[in-house]
């Protein structure tokens, strides 16, 4: 792509290594910042300069947060021995959407990932360990994605915390609700069928 | 969408005002910055603020320049009296890729468009018929896109040049070069049969 102007160049350039974002959409997008008035590509300029200096996260859970307690971890309402492994702060907001779980989350901040070069020293594992050293947790569930990296990094955890007396779950997997079996790939069939729950459980959830 | 921090919700409003950007991507776009290091954020966040109060637009033709007049309608080899008329700097780029035209361009920023409120004054029409007026152009080829608007915004600029003996064209409709006749849409395939070419031009393109 030849360019007609350095600083466009340049604007679609940074754009476009933000993932997803090829140099035509960061063409489209850049030309589009043009069209609108001044005031709209300030505000997003600073936007991201100030969240990227700015930026705070929870001291317990690393979760962002614009104080050093999260809201979840500040809340004495939950449950603070409950706490639920994350690979980052968008799985907190699905789970927390949900509105059915009333514990704490710890987020990672990734998974591990030989082939990325992502190992357990970047991660935040070892401040999840430490809290479960301390003895605040009684429960740990496992929420990560159903990937070989997200089962190492589970794997990875359960081996650190044994002889804790911590007890661990996975989330369940299954059939999503409202899907058609037929549609359902083989692997999450069968688990489904392995784990079975009691009838009766799943009416009370309705 | 709930978020757990004032500085995040707002990095990730703006940045799903941009157009095809949602609340999930930007979100996605912007944690993917805070993971990466800091002086990528700061240099898309200068790029922008940099782009949107330095731009500067060629005085002749309008396109994005980073000088008074831009590259093409400063290069003497170029042939000033035929002007290509495109609706933005993107058409620009993809006409000159093509390596095929050595006139120069007139950028209207736009189309004629009532329903969005667009009327000619928002647009470089009349510096073009100025251009028009002080005898600079001998021919003008519209290469707008062919729809209502573009359809109406070659009109109007047409009739504004009525009188002055230039001559006007619209680049071709036709089949796609490669392109399978079957699956062509009736209106293009029928405007390529009444403007048909005689068979030794279209060799002499070979």
């Amino acid at each position: 792509m030849e360019f007609s102007s350095k600083l466009l160049e340049n604007a679609v350039y940074e754009m476009s290594q933000l993932p997803g974002i090829g140099k035509r959409t960061a063409l489209r997008l850049v030309l589009h910042l043009l069209k609108q008035p001044k005031e709209q590509s300030v505000r997003l300029s600073n936007a991201i300069q100030v969240l990227r200096s700015d930026i705070k996260f929870c001291t317990s859970c690393h979760n962002i947060s614009d104080v050093a307690l999260c809201e979840i971890c500040g809340n004495n309402k939950r449950d603070k021995s409950l706490v639920c492994v994350v690979e980052d702060i968008r799985d907190v907001m699905a789970i927390e959407n949900t509105g059915q779980y009333r514990g704490l989350y710890h987020v990672l901040g990734g998974k591990i990932s030989p082939m990325e070069g992502i190992g357990p020293q970047d991660l935040t594992i070892g401040s999840l360990v430490e809290k479960a050293k301390n003895g605040e947790i009684k429960e740990l569930i496992f929420a990560l994605s159903s990937t070989m990296e997200g089962d190492t990094t589970n794997f990875y955890i359960y081996k650190q915390l044994e002889g804790m007396n911590i007890k661990t779950s996975t989330i369940a997997r299954g059939i999503a609700v409202g899907d058609e079996l037929e549609y359902a790939d083989e692997i999450t069939l069968g688990r489904s069928i392995m784990n079975r729950i009691p009838f009766e459980n799943s009416i009370k959830a309705l």
